[in-house]
């Protein structure tokens, strides 16, 4: 008999694009750019930190941003951000995903979904 | 020069795990069971009424619930559906996507976030 774990309830979900084009592509795609590595230590990080059973990453498909770098997007709030690199990566967990501070110099443009706001819920314990 | 795109500004964003295992793992896997077909089901059935530019759907890696069948999870509201086949495709559209009913019978047991919800907004024209 198959044991059911129960159903994740993340208080935040970050999926990053791993999208791969041909290397020739006008685009570029997210994975030459760096995304898998991004992903992987959005994972790293957020393990480590005890936090994974509440904030999850995931791979993504195509996020349509590809000239943008690597693409990431945090939901339920939906900010997007946009030429993430490993080197942001402790910023975007510690600002945005515990503490809810939106990482302005990574938004990208013109997300009127955000209303400008800067400051979104903090992860609660 | 790069022609910047507009973000995107999605009123519901859909993942789909197409998340592959070795053929013996015990848990499956969602693209074994169809994850790439409900995948492509979904974005054409979103093009053909022309909500692919508020609605989107993805590919996404692992989000653990491999044993349930092929896992769906729907944004900004994080309703987790299970056991998704193309078969249930479209009623998932019209019903959650379109006019935000939640398909009872595809829900994974236990969502605390949703609070007993059933109804969710309507999708803005």
């Amino acid at each position: 008999m198959v044991r059911w774990r129960s159903v994740p309830s993340f208080q935040r979900h970050v999926f990053v694009c791993i999208n791969e084009r041909p290397a020739d592509h006008p685009k570029g795609c997210c994975k030459a750019k760096g995304g898998v590595e991004v992903r992987d230590k959005l994972k790293a990080e957020l393990a480590a930190r005890g936090l994974s059973k509440i904030v999850r990453a995931n791979n993504a498909g195509c996020l349509d941003q590809c000239e943008r770098g690597v693409t990431v997007v945090v939901y339920p709030e939906q900010v997007w951000y946009g030429g993430v690199t490993v080197d942001d990566v402790t910023e975007i967990v510690e600002s945005h995903l515990v503490n809810g501070r939106i990482v302005a110099r990574l938004l990208l443009p013109d997300q009127p979904q955000l209303a400008g706001k800067t400051q979104l819920p903090v992860l609660r314990a």
